[in-house]
């Protein structure tokens, strides 16, 4: 159609597409909302491009909806079994104790089971540095990057993130995969017929390659060699060994297996700012620390130092007044499931008249 | 002398030449076996190589000894002040606190203020992961890295560290610095007048350089570009935003500022593994989890895979049986030392009587 989607609009379309499925209310708007703040953010790799496989997950009896979630507290450590629930309804579970226990305790956390794939780590870290909490979000997933010195995927791309509350700054939001590179820029990569740079991936014998075609055969790379690799396990160890979820090839790949439940692991650790140090205080530290980064001399070229977080922020405003654009593909399965459940993709556009 | 030291012996050298600089001597013990066990380790730069630094400090009077140090807990939270003693000192007073703390609470987190150079990380999760704790320690440290698009230091190597004990397996011991390489690393290779690999460090200009010393004169750079960065903005801000102390360039040089304390900070969570599953069934997960990654196929050339930690191990074993050798010119501070406190060093070689 080519022209940009409303945010709110396609969020609305994106809930209602799911209600129709059979997913609640408020399930489905928690689905709908982490995906579309996704493609909000610049992260499209995990915006609306995932609804069609969550949906096909739904139809396909791979997802329970509407039931219960079995959470046991034992003082400031719980432990929640999303009973494979979507990843996003689980997710903001676990969000809603990791909140309540941190305001009680101090400190929080909550090892997370029977999950299935979240959207982003942000979407719960924004929600907690709005309560002047810290957050640390962990989850594994399903099978990519090889150990160091290994040649087939054991490990998934993990993310850790941390979002820390600032004053006059966007909080500090870091979001990070523990590959070097999204397995998805390889995929455009091939698209495109372009290589790659070296160190991004290995072929499928272990030896470095620039052919995203052997690329996409072989594996992507942890970041940073044996240390991204190493927070990598740490991320399945917490989410996984520690949790009762899978780990390592108990993760289910949600685009291959059709026979089990994903069982990804999630790990969250809340902390009270204010059971530390008074919570202006603590902004004021924040500022001037975020002051001083930005004073930083600069390398040629460079305009700005950028705190994590700060692209994506301003993308996102910039999104919402100008609207989010969505590869073909992505508004042809959206169209394929609207026709198929009787709605329209056209009308969540930001001028749905100027494109009848 | 061109002989290996036994650790033990080493250990209770370093430890006399502290009590002779007036360390009462549970303190002289604990900072002199932090320090062997990272020689044994092969952590070189974190072992007796700081001796010299310290005992300079300690008689300069830029640390406290013998004094007290202040904890203030609120339930699983514990905030503590160092008060300037010996880093090695106050970590292991933040250990106990948190190790109470988690078999109490289940998790337990300090937040330290005040400290100094603390040795390694793995020195505290050594100790923990034999109670069945998981132990994450971070520490801040001063400045030496870049900001991503930046050209002078702002952040330290600040390290960010986990261990996880293991059933058959030796524990999960992963202890990295945020950088790509650790400065002792170029200063080798200035020393021998070779080049380092481009990506390594920057020169003071920000740009790329093969050549040691204009990385000496430049900055060493963040693993993993921005994802490196952005860890170790994090480990600054919880080990030294919110717990009061240094964060940025309040945390000074010990090697260069000789009128400030440090004012480094650190922070500690522990977790109770029991309150997850019995400890069996986790280290059974553990061990699992280890044989599967142990059993990828390998790149050509790699012998095996190894778990974080595993090297280090190894080198211990060998290294208790062997001997620790130290650089000539390690040996020559230290023998100066031992002149000035009427100690022998080449009674702590592993054969003193064949090197007579």
């Amino acid at each position: 159609m080519n022209g940009a989607y409303h945010y709110n609009k396609l969020e609305n379309f994106c809930g209602s597409l799911f209600t129709k499925a059979g997913v609640p209310e408020q399930e489905a708007k928690l689905v709908a909302e982490s995906l579309v703040q996704a493609d909000l953010r610049g992260v499209d790799s995990h915006g609306v491009i995932r609804m069609d496989v969550y949906l096909k997950r739904l139809e396909a009896g791979m997802v329970t909806v509407g039931g219960g979630m079995n959470a046991v507290s034992d003082g400031p450590v719980t432990l929640l079994d999303g009973a494979n629930h979507f990843g996003a309804v689980i997710g903001s579970r676990a969000l809603e104790i990791v909140m309540e226990g941190t305001k009680r305790n101090g400190v929080s956390v909550v090892g997370v089971k029977g999950s299935n794939h979240f959207g982003t780590c942000s979407y719960y870290l924004l929600k907690a540095v709005r309560e002047d909490m810290i957050l640390i979000v962990l989850s594994n997933a399903s099978q990519t990057m090889p150990p160091t010195g290994g040649v087939r995927p054991f490990i998934g791309t993990n993310p850790f993130s941390v979002g820390v509350p600032a004053g006059k700054y966007e909080p500090f939001i870091l979001d990070m995969a523990t590959s070097v590179v999204a397995r998805g820029k390889i995929i455009a990569a091939a698209q495109r017929g372009e290589t790659i740079p070296i160190g991004w991936a290995i072929d499928k014998h272990g030896h470095a390659t620039t052919d995203a075609d052997a690329a996409l055969e072989g594996s992507v790379l942890p970041v940073g060699g044996a240390k991204g690799y190493g927070i990598s396990l740490f991320v399945d160890i917490m989410s996984g060994v520690l949790t009762g979820a899978g780990f390592g090839k108990y993760v289910n790949n949600m685009y291959e297996n059709w026979e089990e439940a994903q069982n990804v692991g999630h790990f969250f650790i809340g902390l009270d700012i204010a059971r530390f140090m008074p919570v202006d205080a603590f902004k004021e530290r924040m500022d001037r620390y975020f002051d001083e980064l930005k004073a930083v001399p600069r390398a040629p070229g460079v305009l700005e130092i950028l705190i994590p977080g700060e692209l994506e922020h301003r993308l996102a405003q910039e999104r919402m007044l100008r609207g989010i654009v969505l590869p073909g593909k992505v508004e042809e399965e959206l169209t394929k499931w609207a026709r198929r459940y009787g709605l329209d993709l056209s009308e969540a556009l930001m001028n749905p008249a100027s494109t009848a």
